[in-house]
């Protein structure tokens, strides 16, 4: 069987997980080496994977032969610059999300990927949960007529740190991009109008590094289809991620509250426990995205998800922190 | 349009619960008269009802010849021969589970219906709940195929009080009684072996006047199909009812927990209120029975509940004390 | 015991339910007439009703000294009028919702009202629903902290009628008017900002008589707090009601949409109904009102729904229907 | 860091799945040899872990001195023979449930973990699921107050394959042995009588080989606690798998339908999805099992079921079986 020998570039959270994945999981996938400029993340990785090599410069992971692809999960600022030297080197390329924060990059970013590999996708890992995909196909099936209004929830139940707050692109472009990408996917067509309210209603840390904790996002699509997209810290039960479709014929409510199979009874009431974090609920998205990544580039096969719904996702981003600045309507 | 005059004999809860909704909810039925032998009850009741009559002595109810249907509330030892004198009279009969303690009484009951106005109903009143009358009516459509297997549960949250459960006939009769009917109801056809498990498991003053607090109850029918029914007072968290009918090609689940369509979520989690207790859960049941008394009577239909429903049950909640005791399984 | 002799005026949908519960449910109460211009609507209501005059002109039930209290439940664009008239007639009224829809004559609504009886509430039933009502009562208590964000979701499965919804004051002021009374109830305090972006989705009758059948709606509070309203005719689904309060150390989640406790399962997964319309879902919420309605004129009490809650709903619609106009946020 | 070298007997459906898991999820575990008689489950093992020496007989797994424990998979029938084999030949040892099917048996298996490595455990995964370790935790914390009953249902939804029943030892020993070891562990103390009723419901085929597709088992316990356990065949619906454990100061429910976080919706209600079959289900717990199981013999820690514990489940799966035979109940 054909094996794709992958790096992985950045030890954060997410690297990590995409580097185990890829070490022990992912049917044809051989993880060959890893980087990160942090002593500490390179430390805490090197204890569990004795096979693989472990460097502080992404370059030297470019630099070998023998690596066919890379996972791109350094910081939000440098997504754009990494991938493009990926794509020049001849890497398939995997890059977590945002792309890039920079609409001209963004330019830069299409004309590398057309004149090398072809092959780069981004991390709408969503998009590979099983209840999402699920949703999907049967709105697809056409059986519930057409999508005609999304409303996408997202909420996390506190304040991110504060230093990794102030490189996260804020809300929108850290958070609310999943619910942006999910909007274009499930309705399609252009959005022509974008409107946001937002403000700090619960951490004032956030406010004085210019973020703020509480979004609602409008988009009038050209077609006259509408979304709304609700993004938060402040859930503090727990992590809150669910999506509704409405469509002529029906609609597919995605997501739910509850991580564990169980329910306490007494005199209170019912009482059933709540998804904690991101990790524990996308477990299972992440490695399934690593699945497609591997199998799509050993078979030669167009990515699920492309540079232009990377590109479009961080528009809209733009867009809705425009918005949030004039609090007024932004015409696209 | 035809009016029912009614009369109510037994001012406990259900008694009085029966007296409102035949006074005020109840379409074509019109409360002359109420009789209680118990001071309090005739009081507590008279304030609230100033053009109803109240009695001391039943005899006095049955004597008018303006009243045509009476319900039989009283305790649980006084229904049979109070039916029998009811019918006697000429009045057309409602009468609370159990219809009787006694398998004698019950061949008198029978004789006196024949001779009599020959109608009478048993207080089976979760026939007439919505969701116990929807999951039988999807399972009489055929779609689910034949019903194979019951399997009910009858939590109660609280030890009743002493002095009511010395009266109540105990566990099964007072309460597995609902759970024999619906297990009839659902799967059909005669039941030819029980067994019994049973015993006290929280609450020692049951034990005390020779009461258990939960049984595990085994039908097996002459067709080979099967129920198991289980009857508690340990439900700490609520009134707990539900009921699962396995069927050949699906099945049906009636019955939950909560009450309040509210969920309070904190950091402990996602808590909803539980049904406290049965007149919360069934209040609409009680009206609908009612409705349907009446409505029988007024149109001359046959009962939905009839006296053969009242009989077999008592017959085989007396084999399930029986089982109880000796042990062993009870052929019928 | 003292009792409220009561008219009601307009025998719709709602009129009848109102007249209804007055004449046989709410204690303390007696329905001594009813008034509705339509043949067919008095008609309709005599066949069940002989005890009660019904009259084709309001103004009869208005001259009557005997009677106390009247309901408006006319059409919309009546309400205003016969209000007024109602309280200089000397009646308590109780008003269907919106109570104008004209802000010149909420002027008047509020001079009259000072001049007269006093006693005006507004028919927003959702406050009396058991689970709304559960779930204020969670948030006043301080329990899960202050309440910064609300989200409310109000879908009708239909197009309603068309010559209803020309009467009837649009999608905003017709059905949103609910969820814009519970934002100003939950969260509390004035609101400084309104945008909303809407139109037609699915009924393109509603388009030609210049309605719509979907509204997104975005609320700032002066004290920075946020609230979102979505507003549908497109739930194919059925009637589906909910209401989420995020608090600063908990939240608060209002309404489902299961109707009956019953489950039908079979291979193609597990399966429940959806709450038809909102006579189903908020049945007991109308029973409610009216007692709480009775109650408050027996016993000198202010009212629970004050004329100001009415006219500030009002406005707020006022606003929403301007900002879709437009296309731009309103000011406040 | 420390390793463990694995074998894995018998490549059966559970046994690839415990080598998937060794070879590429355990942390601390190394998948050596597998052995299988059948050339069809070598051939497909071999494909795709090229890396791992596959052997028809399990005789040349025990012979390696590199490999220090193994994972017993193979036919129920086998399960104690190699057992016995591979302890003495010096191995740890997992075996999958049922250990035996031989109560004398059983005595040779304590006589020999006595004399040899002393590690052996039973493959109660259940225990090892998210919401069953979770239910047991807050159980053992004190806080419900003692478990007095357990109510376990366990529903298949189809016939097994004809040729795999006839040697899985029947309904009750292939499947309710996981509820009789969860009744076992919930409730603890020894059982005294057993009561069991069943038959085929709907699969004639199963009766042909003299299985049966329904049973409900009773246990009363010496303490006086009780126990309900339903296992079944016949859920046409799905994968259905619940316990509850009813504790004297409220409750643990255990267990759900649902699989995909996903519901449809249209005229006809609210749709989802059901658990499709066991492999989906506790595709976590198999793997956690292996986790303990590699991590004990690593660390030295006693074994977390052990074989009393499997022994105890296949007696009274035994007495389950006497007491469907004799239609009586069964004194241990």
């Amino acid at each position: 069987m054909a094996r794709l020998n992958c790096g992985v570039i950045g030890l954060g959270r997410l690297g990590f997980k995409h580097a185990q994945n890829l070490a022990g999981r992912i049917e044809g996938a051989r993880l060959l080496a890893v980087s990160d400029p942090l002593d500490a993340a390179r430390n805490n990785f090197s204890a569990g994977f004795s096979a693989v090599n472990v460097y502080e410069d992404y370059q030297d992971i470019l630099k070998r032969k023998d690596i066919d692809a890379v996972v791109v999960a350094s910081s939000t600022n440098t997504h754009g610059k990494i991938v493009i030297d990926s794509l020049k080197a001849g890497k398939s390329v995997f890059c977590e999300k945002p792309i890039t924060l920079d609409m001209e990059e963004a330019g830069r970013l299409r004309k590398t990927l057309a004149e090398t590999t072809g092959y780069l996708t981004v991390g709408f890992m969503r998009r590979f949960d099983d209840a999402y995909a699920y949703g999907k196909k049967r709105i697809d099936s056409g059986e519930l007529g057409a999508p005609v209004y999304a409303r996408c929830v997202s909420r996390d139940p506190d304040c991110p740190p504060i230093e990794f707050a102030k490189n996260s692109g804020g809300l929108v472009l850290d958070m609310c991009i999943h619910d942006i990408d999910l909007a274009r996917w499930f309705i399609g067509g252009d959005i022509s109008r974008v409107y946001a309210q937002g403000g700090v209603l619960m951490w004032e840390e956030l406010g004085k590094i210019g973020d703020i904790d509480h979004v609602d996002i409008d988009f009038t699509y050209k077609s006259g289809r509408l979304a709304h997209l609700e993004g938060s810290r402040n859930a503090r039960y727990g992590y809150d991620i669910r999506t509704e479709v409405i469509c002529t014929k029906g609609a597919v409510f995605i997501g739910g509250l509850r991580q564990t199979a169980c329910v306490v009874l007494n005199r209170n009431g019912s009482l059933t426990d709540v998804v904690p974090e991101f990790l524990t609920r996308f477990d299972k998205s992440y490695e399934r995205e690593m699945e497609s990544f591997v199998s799509d580039v050993l078979n030669e096969r167009p990515s699920a998800v492309t540079l232009e719904d990377g590109i479009a996702a961080v528009a809209l981003a733009a867009a809705v922190n425009k918005s949030l600045k004039l609090q007024q309507p932004v015409e696209l």
